[in-house]
């Protein structure tokens, strides 16, 4: 039986990162020659076959929208597939959904194989470990070869493409306005790492807040979330010291870890400390007390960035036609506002 | 551009049902003969290009697997995928999800679009529709091209192949016997129609385990939940007329529902109001109080699955070359266990 082989098992066999090999056969001046001509000389050997997308683009369209987003077990990307979903199937389109679970390397392999024929673009939101890495190439790649690419949620200013965001910095500063003006002073956040690009953006919107109400910034009450496991603790401990009369949450779980590190110490939520966290999924719905939260329409994102890639792949054909040539990407901002719900005052 | 005609649009032209045209392609003995000729001769006109998977397979393998699943807004299907990444990983498979949407028509163009050279196998839970229609022609046809399918917690005893089930009518009953050694005698069921099959699977475990205790089974006391919208009412009213002590819900959703309607008239849980739930999922652990659930083990369960279908994948790599065939299908059944929470006594 003859198999097609691909990045990931040339990547393997000469032990060297996928990322290294894919570089190396598109050329790039990143990789030393050696190395190059070692890959490149694999390749052939076991009759690498890059995908020609441009090529067959040209002969069909699949009608098929691409999406790669890092996880599925998330209220948020699920409600933005449900919105792309909507809108490619009001115009004719299937979805398939590919999952990167926050890993560099899955991205770019799931990339490659839809790529190949299987779509005619791709929605997707990066992997954490893509951001850390601020290697982007193989979307690059994507968009070079003819394969239209929108971005949500987790950006990166390092593409040029079509793009779908909250305004994360905004949202966060008036969610810690809000706190502010019912008179908290001592407001905690609890973040991600930084180098996933929204948690920084709604970290700098939380001190800004701070600071324009002339509330000293104190890092002692940031909590940045590597693991979920130990983000309990870290709220407790804060709470232990009184420290503390608001929770600025930038996901509902950990608003949930929150009211539950409140309730274990005998304090109340709102009474003793009060939540808000962003995201408007389900558990903020459901959870006692239910949690004031910046809302954040994933389906109103999916539907949008569904909407720009039609768009796109339409005008795309349109010009196939016409023999013209236009880029000009867009970055839509999508409006939140703050659901009020019992966990504030 | 020259474009494939698929099966969608054959429908579309001709204002007949996807399966109309499936079926009378695969010249089944269903359709009428005029419908058949009618639909043949476009197909042929529009040079329709039926899926040769069995040669698609023959000459390559993708190392991906499809998953088609209802929806994925939903904690459990979100969870069975992890464990099918998880598996599929292990052992060098890419994954590629569709969704259903709980639509039939949707379910058939997604398996065609998919069985299309894309992958290797599937992995499937059926839509609403699907069970409604009890039309499985297009996966009878995957598996006769030589596309193994899993089945996963709604499957049917229509179709041969591989499944992971658990026994959701012991299950139930299981739940059901906790609440009755506990006292309680009004057992409300919240539940979803009955063409669900595992609704129904449900819905006679818990009728099975009061007749067990000969406690009259009241038809009154159960809810078929066909919009999420008026459960909330419904269970309202069964509180209102005191007829209940406690609930079973077949789903977290409709448990959470429950106890805010307990709420909501002044009843405790559980002090007042027991509730039980199927379905391990993210509410129940968060929700005030948390539930009481039948763990469902997503993960265990999309684990199961992948390996089904890795193994029959590379045995039937193996019968290709020794020319071998065997059809042996095994039905797996995942353990389930009540996890005791603070909404029963």
């Amino acid at each position: 039986m003859k198999r097609k082989i691909t990045l990931k098992q040339i990547a393997k066999e000469l032990d060297v990162s996928i990322s290294t090999v894919s570089k190396s056969l598109k050329d790039s001046p990143e990789i030393s020659e050696d190395t190059k001509l070692k890959i490149q000389a694999f390749a052939r050997m076991y009759n690498y076959k890059p995908n020609n997308i441009a090529l067959s683009l040209k002969n069909r369209k699949t009608k098929t929208i691409g999406i790669i987003i890092p996880e599925i077990v998330h209220h948020f990307f699920a409600t933005v597939i449900s919105g792309i979903e909507q809108v490619a199937n009001e115009n004719g389109y299937n979805v398939i959904i590919c999952l990167s679970d926050e890993s560099f390397d899955k991205e770019v392999i799931n990339m490659e194989m839809l790529a190949n024929g299987s779509i005619d673009g791709f929605i997707m939101s990066l992997s954490k470990e893509t951001q850390l890495k601020a290697d982007y190439h193989h979307i690059t790649e994507a968009i070079n070869q003819g394969m239209p690419v929108v971005m949500f949620d987790r950006v990166t200013n390092d593409i040029l493409c079509d793009k779908v965001i909250i305004d994360d910095k905004k949202a966060a500063y008036d969610a810690v306005q809000d706190l502010i003006d019912k008179g908290m002073k001592k407001i905690a956040l609890v973040s991600t790492v930084d180098y996933v690009s929204v948690g920084k953006l709604r970290t700098d919107g939380y001190e800004k807040a701070l600071l324009d109400n002339d509330i000293p910034f104190n890092k002692n009450l940031i909590i940045k979330v590597e693991d979920m496991d130990h983000c309990g603790e870290a709220i407790e401990k804060l709470l232990l010291d009184r420290a503390i009369d608001a929770v600025f949450a930038v996901n509902e779980l950990f608003a949930v870890i929150a009211i539950k590190a409140a309730h274990k110490m005998g304090l109340n939520v709102p009474e003793d400390l009060s939540v808000v966290a962003f995201t408007d999924g389900i558990i903020s719905q459901f959870s006692t007390p239910t949690i004031t939260t910046v809302s954040q329409d994933g389906i109103k994102m999916g539907r949008k960035a569904a909407a720009m890639l039609i768009d796109r792949l339409q005008k795309e054909e349109a010009e196939e036609e016409h023999e013209e040539h236009e880029e000009h990407y867009r970055t839509e901002v999508i409006e939140t506002h703050l659901i009020k719900r019992d966990s504030t005052k």
